[in-house]
């Protein structure tokens, strides 16, 4: 539960950071990111803390989400929309038991984003699943801390009946690795004329999606990046 | 579904039971009834409801807990302490699993106490089993309505209305597709010279795990046997 970390991106209400600290505190998780909160602190997120307001203390406030999840390698984005993305989806049971199956150490994100609007396309693509909470197709859309309430129960429940984790030789790639990846790979698509700047066509989305469901650990992303740099060599234009 | 209601006992801060009615509707529950609030209606309950006020609308207010029960025949208390009742205490998904147990038409209500003080022993003396939500022992105390939305998604989830799995606009890729991309890759990592077909040091192997756990569809198949005709013809090398 320790390396399980909730982000809150770009949240308009105080009072939603200060119940979302409450819910978090309630179920045992302790690390609140914000991303650009509206208005924070405020008197009125330190009143719905109510004895969380440690929590809201100890935030962490950062300007963009790629900072909230610079070492993280596990990102799970929650929805309340069906999305026709290929990334999967999960419900909050099966997210709360593929956080507990990951090995100790692995730093997670669940990224929460606006009251009206949710999280930007931009923003899924971030994310290696999303969660999505079962609702009312007639009124799906819940408050941003109650959702953070429910994912947290899970995470709880699933705490507490969780077997031994599974030891890994290789840790997953950080948020940071798998940028500095994404970077080399557009650069290799263009010098190769595969990607054409000036018509993209979604073509790095696509690629984003692919690479970030299949999770590379560090290992795979350095035999990745090696392949890229092979590919620049043959072309007479070495990375640096 | 249709027979749980969910009663809150003397609430005392109108925006909780905004929040509770938003957390039934977006569960799918709708029936909400009210023993003796402090104060109801309100700006601040219709504000927090968002578009769940026909909720609030149609609550049922009464003045005693007796009357809220009175044409039901399983009741559930909400407690956050551990009682020394001789009531057995379930937690929120027994306590969902028990509802859905009943015969369709017994009518259930769950009870959830003062922001404060819970419910008091005269009130617990009427339930037949407490719900205890599970929670860090330091800080075990939900906001009334982040309790109503644990337990109505409980119930959501035994009610089996899961998620609406969306369709993908792509297949995932045959076994066949994947194999000759394979070739495909390990063809073109030849030809750049990373892959040395007398030290293979077991790469495809590993970038056979990479992709195959990404699970690509179709659509991302074509993608990357794309990037690497691209590399190809680069080299001078096109494939047939």
């Amino acid at each position: 539960m320790q390396a399980v970390r909730i982000v809150l991106v770009n949240t308009s209400h105080p009072g939603n950071i200060g119940a979302a600290a409450r819910a978090m505190k309630n179920m045992g998780l302790d690390r609140l990111c914000l991303v650009d909160p509206q208005m924070f602190p405020s008197a009125e997120a330190t009143a719905r803390a109510s004895g969380a307001d440690d929590l809201l203390a100890a935030a962490h406030c950062v300007d963009s989400l790629e900072a909230a999840l610079a070492d993280t390698s596990l990102v799970i984005g929650a929805s309340a929309r069906n999305r026709t993305l290929p990334v999967p989806m999960l419900d909050p049971r099966q997210c709360a038991e593929l956080v507990m199956q990951q090995p100790e150490a692995t730093n997670t994100a669940i990224v929460f984003g606006r009251e009206r609007t949710g999280l930007t396309n931009d923003e899924l693509d971030r994310c290696h699943y999303l969660v999505q909470i079962p609702a009312n197709p007639a009124y799906p859309s819940l408050n941003v801390a109650a959702a953070v309430q429910v994912i947290s129960y899970e995470l709880r429940m699933a705490a507490g009946l969780s077997l031994d984790r599974p030891g890994s030789r290789h840790r997953y790639a950080t948020t940071e690795e798998m940028e500095l990846f994404y970077q080399h790979l557009e650069e290799t698509l263009l010098a190769i004329e595969f990607l054409d700047a000036g018509n993209p066509r979604q073509l790095m989305r696509r690629l984003r999606r692919l690479f970030g469901r299949a999770r590379p650990n560090e290992n795979e992303v350095n035999i990745l990046r090696g392949v890229l740099t092979a590919i620049q060599q043959r072309r007479g234009n070495p990375m640096p």
